[in-house]
């Protein structure tokens, strides 16, 4: 069927692929049923139940918008981090944040610097801005941070993202690391500081909220996607100066978040208990699935996420056929999408009973594949 | 404080104005509390108790992101609305859909066709976009489909946006003219034909789906958010050829619905019996809100929409006086933007409760003006 005649010459140029085929897709289109859904870092030890609470009775007054200042998340937001209200702009999910950080920034041909196989999603919305990717290679399945520096400096670049905790690796830096690379970057660059996992890290890898709060040119985006468990509701905030924070009112859908959400994060945010549990759950978890991967002679990477990017010791095709063959026992995961990365597999925490399916199917798909 | 020094010229540019102001604010700024919340045109008699079941249900599961395809909500409706799922995009509520074609058609400087008064969200998309709005006034309260036709010739303009019923003035055309509209309307300009208020509108008012399906320069935009009370949800879809319907792919949060509102959605979609009776009751709200303002000697215009728009009989100041006098007793609601439209009050339809307090307000705030 024709689409119509006239879209810019950008949308035209777009390619129709998407960053990620959800678990549902694959479901559909190999006729087959996930039992284990560990493949998107998601939290299978769920919201809290004080949050599930809150969506219940918000439920009640769905039929009301959310208030389009987000002022009560953002109060909320604040108390818990320390800084001010004014600091916070709340967004539907990371991924909503990265796409206007990418408009706010991102003129047709500008260059964006990232990591060689780093988060799919913002180089789709650099792409679908018309900006230019320069990718500097990971190092010992981390981010570079001088490299990065190196292209920031040799482009001229205005936008450089960086994830800590890393995603798809699962690697991290130190905070002092973080700020010095952050105060050392030119003024004229926004750094991109993706905290989606910083709540699973190691004490010492998550700069403090006011080592970066005075910096116009650092934002910092995080979730309730990940540690929070609520993927699903779709609330993401960004910290940076009141004046940086401030740019997303020009252009964000105002009422665009869903109340049951907000009012689930805020719930989610005051009960830190809960947390701290999931949390010490997480790290159980990457331990099993380490303890599953070395069973199997394969290589578990260091991970500060809820996630463990594992070895597989040869190329792209033999991980990627260890996913499909996963898939075939109903274990959904997932991998990363370029060399040298995606010799791994990575796999999220998740429940004892995703394990145990983990369990069962890994060694049968690795004799299969001999 | 500073904000990062290199946003793109079009974001400097950007007003820091806001399209409304949510009743949260103004309660916070107003040190008022909202007793009848009968100014957002949202739906207090309520989502279906079925939709509210499934976001219950549905809450179990917030820990994993929706279908990123939304195959199942997108099924639904093709079923409900006699169209394929690939004629159907699904986004975070209208105003994300009407961002998304704007930023499809308009690149900077290119004009945009609406009428003058119309939805303010649009304009402010457009204006994010960098897009020229070139504006048709009203005649006799109704969009001028005539007057809008002659501006997309004139202009050779991309993109014209048509609400039926409308907004804020809650008058429509017949679904004949419209057609003949869409119909003659240049191939290379896409219109947006916004229903927003689609389910309310008398017999006859909106074009049958097949009228418009094979065309590729027309977008139909719906939501969950009016009739269906789960204006918090965030549920808006588009209508369209299958390859402009795809165009939102290239763009869209592939992972941007939430999943209670999802699956609110299809549950709410399945509840005709319940959606017929709301109906019915806004059809009364919208007599007893008639009542009232001919009983205080204003005028009230047919509507077609949850919501009557009253002519107040004086400037837009005196509208303005009655709308804020309201607040003052707790009475939300909103007025037209512009001249001659904002002679006119707009109030919602809502429960009695809600009725009753604007009938003893009314008289009040308009013996006060005098």
């Amino acid at each position: 069927m024709p689409a119509f005649s006239r879209f810019t010459p950008l949308i035209n140029a777009l390619p129709a692929t998407v960053p990620f085929v959800g678990p549902e897709a694959i479901e559909r289109g190999r006729g087959l049923a996930v039992k284990a859904r560990i493949g998107a870092n998601e939290n299978g030890f769920g919201p809290a139940p004080s949050a599930i609470e809150a969506m219940a009775v918000a439920a009640r007054y769905t039929w009301k918008y959310a208030d389009p200042e987000n002022h009560d998340l953002r109060q909320a937001l604040a108390e818990h981090l320390g800084c001010g209200a004014d600091n916070i702009a709340i967004g539907e999910g990371i991924d909503s944040l990265l796409g206007m950080i990418v408009r706010l920034v991102i003129n047709p041909g500008m260059p964006v610097v990232t990591s060689l196989g780093a988060y799919p999603t913002f180089n789709f919305h650099v792409a679908g801005h018309g900006g230019r990717l320069v990718t500097v290679p990971y190092v010992d399945d981390r981010e570079n941070l001088d490299a990065l520096m190196d292209a920031v400096r040799r482009e001229d670049a205005p936008l450089v993202y960086f994830a800590n905790p890393d995603n798809p690796m699962g690697s991290w830096w130190d905070a002092d690391s973080i700020v010095a690379f952050a105060k050392a970057l030119p003024e004229t660059c926004l750094m991109i500081l993706d905290e989606a996992y910083c709540e699973t890290g190691p004490a010492g890898a998550t700069p403090a909220i006011s080592a970066l709060i005075d910096r116009p040119n650092v934002i910092r985006t995080r979730t309730f996607s990940k540690a929070y468990g609520m993927a699903g509701s779709r609330v993401g905030y960004a910290i940076s100066t009141p004046g940086t924070a401030g740019a997303f009112d020009k252009i964000r859908n105002h009422f665009g978040m869903n109340r049951i959400g907000v009012a689930a994060a805020i719930a989610a945010l005051k009960d830190q208990a809960y947390l701290g549990e999931v949390i010490e759950k997480i790290r159980a978890s990457r331990d099993r699935i380490a303890a599953i991967a070395t069973a199997n002679g394969l290589n578990p990477l260091p991970s500060a996420t809820n996630f463990v990017a594992i070895d597989c010791g040869r190329d792209g095709a033999y991980a990627r056929s260890i996913v499909d063959g996963l898939m075939e026992h109903g274990v959904f995961i997932r991998m990363p999408g370029v060399a040298p990365l995606n010799r791994c597999i990575r796999i999220s925490t998740g429940l004892e009973s995703d394990m145990k399916l983990l369990e069962e199917a890994l060694p049968q798909v690795l004799k299969t594949l001999g």
